[in-house]
């Protein structure tokens, strides 16, 4: 049943420490995995696990129904995909870009692959490698959901949850967008806030109990906001804009008086002045996010 | 027994939100409760409730071996305390200044009250109004160790968690500093994904689940990066500065794609680059710590 041997086979493009993480959860779960890497080498531990490593691009993706692709951005991707040989062996079947990039490419790399009758689906991956093939990882994914219901059985071999967002291809890249801009946010506020704590004698180690309390607090009010700003109420009940600006001023004052960039901060405090200069002083803090929004 | 009527009778200077709270949580713990707010009439729930409302500060303060006072920035604090009147009357007796403000303004008002023969204790309330009194309440001191036990029994009234910090009179001032600087900023990160998550069309409920799951992933993070910073190792297995600015850069292209400020991750990702060119960006994120202190 060739049909059903295609069904039960995926190719990976990009062996990075993500792309190697892929396939080896497809190994793992016992699909015939195919591996190309641009830099060739890559594959030589896949291969001892089974996994059939080709020369090209185009021999690659003809292997399987499913190609997975997660390389360093969507102009790595479009190098290896946007050739006619690759196009070619690529139609008929399903690309699934894992890559991380904008939902504009994700959008434009769909437009693409319509045009060349490859099927498409945009995806995110929003755990680490090492999560890859546990109930842990997570994985977004937007595209049509009928091409996506097809390839569901190959995809759940990577483990974890898997969430469609919807047909908008870019959703995936925008839920990232979005989940990502909280998350390096957040560690840059954690790296200043250890080189503060060091000028003043406190050392990581010391602080980093009372930061887990704090990283604790946040999902719950997290929650709690997403409620207010959606239904454009902004309560500060017990905690105003100015009560914010006022912290956040301090946390200026003092990084800068020891002679540390403070300006992830100021922009912050920047945004929150602005706020209360339309007479939001009152309001809760994620009043920002309208002020931040044009529309 | 009038040391112990004392011992066990507390005031309480400004009736803020977070006055308020501290003041009813000593009368629901039974201590006589001595109250007074800059403004008239805040006090009138409280008084309905047992505590002694008086007309000045000076009077306040005598009425008790400690006073408590969380207004709202220092310069309140040395409006309220820095009168002849009110440092007499303060003479051979404590001051918890529970006031958030940076750690010089904690270390001058330290060096006014030791002048003036006034016990000094400062410290920091790192969650909100509605735990205090409940087991959820976090509070932080610094100051002498044997002030600090000689009031821990009437501060224990307050529920929740004491930490006394050392005797460095600045050190509850510099916890909270950066403590606040990792929450506000992680706060900013999460209205500006709200901000870009609407303009892609998705709501603050549908990307609530996923910020709760970012949100979950940082304390074990924030742990975990302590140690390398501490120890100097900034392992960028997996993840290194290079990757981060990749994220970076795609957040900055969408969100100004659509005509909102990215100054808050601008100047985080400036931070990241300036690591990069030093050479450090096979390094983890955590090495802008170093980037940030001048030291």
């Amino acid at each position: 049943m060739p049909s059903h041997t295609e069904q039960s086979a995926v190719t990976v493009l990009g062996l990075g420490p993500m792309g190697r993480a892929l396939a080896g959860a497809f190994l793992d779960a016992g699909l015939r995995t195919t591996v190309w890497n641009r830099t060739p080498g890559r594959d030589r531990e896949l291969v001892e696990r089974g996994a059939v490593g080709v020369p090209s691009p185009e021999a690659a993706v003809a292997a399987s129904a499913l190609t997975v692709i997660c390389v360093v951005n969507y102009d790595a991707v479009d190098a290896i995909v946007r050739r006619d040989a690759v196009a070619d062996a690529l139609k008929g079947r399903t690309i699934a870009n894992l890559t991380a990039d904008t939902p504009d490419r994700a959008r434009n790399a769909a437009a693409w692959a319509a045009e060349h009758g490859i099927g498409y689906l945009d995806g995110a991956i929003m755990t680490p490698t090492t999560t890859i093939g546990t109930p842990a990882a997570v994985f977004l994914h937007s595209g049509p959901e009928e091409i996506y219901r097809e390839h569901r059985p190959v995809l759940d071999a990577l483990g974890g949850t898997h969430t469609h967002l919807g047909e908008e291809v870019g959703r995936a890249a925008a839920y990232d967008i979005a989940l990502l801009d909280i998350f390096w946010t957040a560690m840059a506020g954690y790296a200043h806030a250890l080189a503060v704590a060091r000028a003043e004698g406190i050392t990581a180690r010391e602080l980093a109990p009372f930061a887990k309390g704090i990283g604790a607090i946040l999902p719950p009010i997290f929650e709690q906001a997403a409620e207010e700003v959606d239904s454009g109420g902004f309560s500060g009940e017990g905690n105003p804009i100015t009560s914010a600006v006022s912290s956040m001023a301090h946390i200026v004052h003092t990084s800068e008086a020891h002679g540390i960039d403070a300006g992830v901060m100021r922009a912050a405090e920047g945004l929150a002045r602005r706020a209360i200069g339309r007479g939001h002083g009152t309001d809760g803090f994620l009043r920002i996010t309208e002020i931040l929004n044009p529309r």
